[in-house]
């Protein structure tokens, strides 16, 4: 999505560690009325998949999800992440870890809120590795739940977890894919 | 607002130790349809007011803060919640606490996000003795940023927090008004 790409490509900020700082726009401060055009994309890409629910995770996905689901008409339904490893029994779960922060977590997600009668959209603002989706597919699994597939802004696609993903099966949208990232030579789009 | 009020009703589930239950539509589960009337509603008492910045705190105010900005098609500015004391030189913060989960946290913000020419609005789902509301009081004086108001989903109006913020000049805009709530005589609305 070029928009997108072109607003990456002014707001973003390259740092080290492999962080790509949009907090601008797309996470802290939202720009909002730019991210529903992103979000309209979304419904574009999946308004035949017969979505019943999205599902995202906190934080910073849920302002994506809820913007894109009014045009769907459908409910989200957002992981809560939970340091602790005792997961309660009335709970979906799946393991994050975030390699920016250096950390893990569980996603969870109460039983009430998925069945196996969902069709799920998974939305995120960040693909690099795949954890955080592999965490909502495990959740879906557990639910019995259909995945139509997932939306995401921004894939880091040198990091191989969509292509992965994507070799396994599931469908992957991302507004903007990054070829390459780097403080001195800048993004490159795949 | 009579909508939201029938909604809880229906929906809402009160619990031991003060805790109103909303998951299904508000929080973990997002109607999202639905939240779009309830987020006009803030738009409509709000729209005069010169608003340049929504302001709310993770994480679950996040949809509702989004859904609301669209309608001013202004940005959303989400304060991130820390368990560390060490505040960085770079954000202005508030302390939260949390009287449902028994904890403390610090709000913060990027000072970059906020300026002295904001007119904030500041959204949350709940209001309870005020302490969220505080903290993102809290950073808006650090910025010099002006309050024109705050939007809630849902006061608990028997805590008393938002009478004493009333008191003290700001003005909440409250969409329903809990009276009193019990696990057995149920919700009183104001």
């Amino acid at each position: 999505m070029k928009l997108l790409e072109e607003r990456i490509l002014k707001d973003g900020i390259v740092l080290k560690g492999d962080v790509l700082k949009v907090g601008s726009f797309l996470n802290q401060q939202l720009d909002v009325p730019f991210l529903c055009e992103a979000c309209k994309e979304f419904y574009r890409l999946y308004k035949d998949a017969g979505v019943t629910k999205i599902l995202t995770i906190e934080a910073s996905g849920i302002a994506i999800a809820a913007l894109t689901a009014q045009y769907f008409g459908v409910p989200v339904v957002f992981a809560k992440k939970s340091k602790s490893d005792n997961i309660a029994a009335d709970v979906y779960s799946g393991r994050v870890v975030s390699y920016t922060h250096g950390n893990e977590a569980q996603a969870i997600v109460s039983k009430e809120y998925i069945s196996k009668e969902d069709r799920l959209l998974l939305i995120d603002d960040f693909l690099a590795r795949g954890s955080a989706l592999e965490a909502l597919l495990a959740i879906a699994g557990q639910a019995g739940a259909a995945v139509v597939g997932a939306g995401i802004a921004i894939e880091k696609a040198y990091q191989g977890g969509g292509d992965a993903l994507r070799a396994a099966g599931l469908r992957i949208e991302s507004l903007a894919r990054i070829a390459s990232m780097d403080e001195e030579k800048g993004i490159v789009f795949c």
